[in-house]
């Protein structure tokens, strides 16, 4: 093993992993990290952690996972806030390293910081509160209950070692600190975080601040681990990260295809592991009549400043718009249009982004039945012959192209999220159309729909299909701004995730790295505090039978 | 479409599917019930299901779950008590006919009866309480939430049509009318069932009850239908099931193979299901040996009769005993021995069944590291040559067979069910190697632990192990004895289930159904009731920042 690990955080990356909170040593994989906006290489050069650097960060998550043994909720709590602390010190450097690697303007970043370091103060919060962990005790002879039975008692108990796949598209919040990471930690779970190689400075440097805060707060050094993988090595990290015995669930942001991939890894191993996967998402908007009629511009203006944020590359992108023909709709994609122009071209997130999105736009613009509404001179460029991408900053400015609703359902295409500034408009002749049109699609985060006065009548069943496919409906608003509350649901049917009965953002995130466990005539000192008859959390549970809630 | 239902239920079978409240027309493939004890065929010949009316269930069932709209929870309560009424009002022929199907005494299956019916009231009151759907509230300007954000609403919501695979072990509890099909009509979703072709009759007459109770509390009548399978026909109707576009979620309880399959089947859709299996399970039960020492005699009589208990076919039957090697153990495997010996052979529930834990135990016995404890002239006999089962009563009676704990790692066979009344005792010679041992299987329903005075500081690692390992952990018990309450988790890692994040019995088994939907900005007309801000139905409900519970 390396150099031991500062307890201070520096705020600079070193380029190699940092394993249960030692520098690894340095491996042959190297690979560079990029300022996106200038194409200029960052120092310093990145190590891919080794097959064994994974197997080792993965055996020492499970020691200390072992060593920890039955800990009080306040011991996670107490690790989740100097986490918080160590990330805002270090937040204008970290801020300008993040900006450098992924193109994202500060001003964002910082936004992005806050509501990171936010989560993690929130989950503590919730940690300290307790009722999130469901307990439920059946004692003999409560009401409703023969007193003859033994007493069951039961509540969601803690995985074992998570690994994280953080996102490229949020450097902070969906990343090494992100809600995988704080849910995970605040589940009592070890984490092993698979850096992301377009900002693996961020990770590392973010990955320093947690590592200090598990020597810090007393918890096994394995609890925490960060692989830089990069290289060649980024997907091999990830097979081998949800192959090993000691991780025990994963959690992942970003493409179907990785998603996919990762699932079915899990899902084969001898003892499969959930992983839970958040992947691309179409967003659909739904405009009806009376609000096209109403307000159409200030509609239209909205809609396209969602789809234009953060160069369209935001997981809530609205990327499908149903309409129905008519003076509003035209009023709608005018003032649309109009507003597009006024935003430039923006740098996206890595040159291999660009490709795809450009390879999706250009693949859609060859189907006869796709017009481009706005943005002809704005088509992406393929990269030169003989590249897969373009060499210098990744551009891309906002598009809107068109399809008529009879052709909507003709192409799977239509279907899929472009990852970047270009919607899709579906052009409806009527409301059965419309209908048809917008049941086409099977799952999405999030789903919006615009009414107006007129559509009262109207209203009921699409906001019904809706249901049935998104995990967010929202009423006269755009999808983008995805806030971190109880209420909150970040996920839906797939393809938006492979898990649908589950959130990636809030605190009903953490339920996912538990399961429920039922102790059955348990001694108190085999019990985890939260059930014991003394209650010294002084959490809420619930007696069987009369269904009362017991504040003990 | 054949004849309409009479709305009186019969309690006798006519051999035809009911589909959305109809008798079905007979179809060409047939196949006969059978009595087990005697081996004759029962009146009438029952026929399978065809692909056509395998997809007008699911049609039906969807038609009706987009009928029936917003419904407020009492209306999902009102269809639950009538059903027990109902399968209570025809409980003596009911009995009758399925004791004759699956050779399950009558006394037993009162009890399983009472069961039943308990637990869809049960579930009625938990309905009507109303915080399971875990309503959470977010209102702008609440206490830590800025005015300026959006009234953010979530609950659980309903998937849509439930496909039901009842098991055979248990043809009420985890049939026609059991949790599965309970917990999903309390969910507020159709179901249609698979019925099982070793108790058709059972299946088709509670089927009668659920549907009559249907059209009497004024549900669509495709809210339930019950699909005979059998003749060759049964594993074509479960793909057909699980692959139907209407079927939003399936719940399986049987063999690791058929969940697996079905698994396997909703995961590759183009819109993935989940299925809910329960699965086999080895029930683990470890005396530690303090309990050894105090009284092994008492503990090895209560294991043997859990052993022998519905001639080793449930679920929860304790397959593998760990004990270390001493005077105590010895005592352990005579006292147990000597009990098993009281117990005669019983009949299993189907000659197909018997034929499996035939070969079961005899490639265990061939192994030279298994010796028999007890039982050497209780072996099963193989089938006659060229015959697949046995043609009489399919009878087993109670044995014992032990491994040292050196070898109990050598051989996954070990770590398998053994569906019929046989255990393994695994002989450890210190606490090492029984820790070692016990660390081999991976999921399990269930994990006993007898822990004596003397065990005070042995126990915790062993404990450890278990809840890592096990949905219910049971302290100085034995695992059989599944109770219907709010705190039971009747699941665990796999191969015990595919979801170890739920439970199979009890209300929390009413979660699998229904999935978070978040509303956001939503009008008080588009929301379903249970987050209106009136809240009619007075059900307590989050709020964010604080997390106080706001009884409204």
């Amino acid at each position: 093993m390396g150099e031991a690990l500062p307890t201070e955080i520096t705020g600079r990356p070193f380029g190699v992993s940092l394993i249960a909170g030692e520098r690894a040593d340095t491996q042959d994989v190297q690979f560079d990290s990029i300022t996106q906006a200038s194409g200029a290489t960052l120092q310093p050069t990145y190590t891919a952690a080794s097959p064994a650097q994974v197997s080792e960060a993965a055996r020492k998550a499970w020691s200390a996972f072992h060593a920890a043994g039955l800990m009080p909720p306040s011991q996670h709590a107490a690790l989740l806030r100097p986490c918080a602390d160590g990330i805002d010190a270090i937040g204008e450097p970290l801020v300008a390293l993040a900006s450098a690697e992924t193109a994202i303007e500060p001003a964002r970043l910082n936004a992005e910081l806050a509501r990171t370091t936010g989560t993690l103060r929130m989950f503590a919060d919730v940690v300290e509160e307790g009722s999130w962990v469901d307990a439920i005790i059946d004692r003999p002879g409560a009401e409703g209950r023969p007193s003859s039975r033994q007493a069951l008692r039961r509540m969601l108990r803690p995985l074992g070692p998570v690994a994280v796949f953080g996102a490229s598209n949020f450097p902070l919040a969906y990343s090494t600190a992100g809600t995988d990471t704080a849910s995970a930690l605040a589940a009592g779970c070890p984490v092993i975080v698979k850096g992301h190689p377009l900002h693996p400075g961020t990770g590392e440097v973010v990955a320093q601040a947690i590592a200090a805060s598990v020597l810090e707060t007393g918890f096994p050094a394995g609890w925490f681990s960060f692989l830089h993988a990069g290289g060649g090595r980024e997907q091999e990290i990830g097979e081998e990260l949800v192959k090993h015995p000691c991780v025990r669930a994963a959690g992942f942001t970003g493409s179907r295809t990785g998603g996919d991939a990762l699932t079915r890894i899990g899902l084969s191993r001898p003892d499969p592991i959930p992983v839970y996967a958040e992947m691309g998402s179409v967003n659909p908007v739904i405009v009806l009549p009376g609000a096209l009629a109403s307000e159409p511009e200030k509609i239209a203006r909205r809609v396209a400043q969602s789809l234009a944020a953060a160069v369209g590359q935001q997981c809530t992108c609205p990327g499908l718009i149903f309409l129905i023909d008519g003076e509003g709709s035209d009023m709608f994609t005018k003032a649309m249009s109009a507003e597009l122009e006024l935003i430039e071209a923006g740098v996206m997130l890595a040159p291999r982004i660009q490709a795809n999105y450009t390879r999706t736009v250009r693949e859609l613009l060859a189907l006869e039945e796709i017009k481009v509404l706005f943005g002809t001179d704005r088509v992406p460029a393929p990269p030169p012959p003989g590249k897969k991408e373009v060499a210098g900053p990744a551009m891309a400015a906002p598009m809107l192209l068109s399809v008529a609703g009879e052709h909507f359902r003709q192409h799977a295409e239509f279907l899929n999220e472009m990852f970047g500034p270009c919607a899709l408009v579906v052009q409806c002749q009527n409301e059965q159309e419309l209908f048809s049109c917008v049941t086409a699609f099977v799952g999405s985060l999030t789903g919006s729909l615009f009414v107006g006065d007129a559509d009262v009548d109207r209203a009921p069943p699409f906001a019904r299909a809706l249901e049935q496919r998104c995990g967010r409906l929202i009423f006269n608003g755009v999808p983008t701004g995805v806030e971190v509350a109880w209420a909150m649901v970040h996920g839906g049917p797939y393809p938006a995730s492979n898990r649908p009965d589950t959130s990636a953002v809030g605190p009903t995130a953490m339920k996912r790295w538990r399961r429920p466990v039922c102790y059955q005539n348990y001694p108190a000192n085999l019990l985890p505090p939260e059930l014991r008859d003394e209650n010294p959390l002084g959490i809420e549970r619930r007696v069987d039978g009369t269904l009362t809630r017991e504040p003990v």
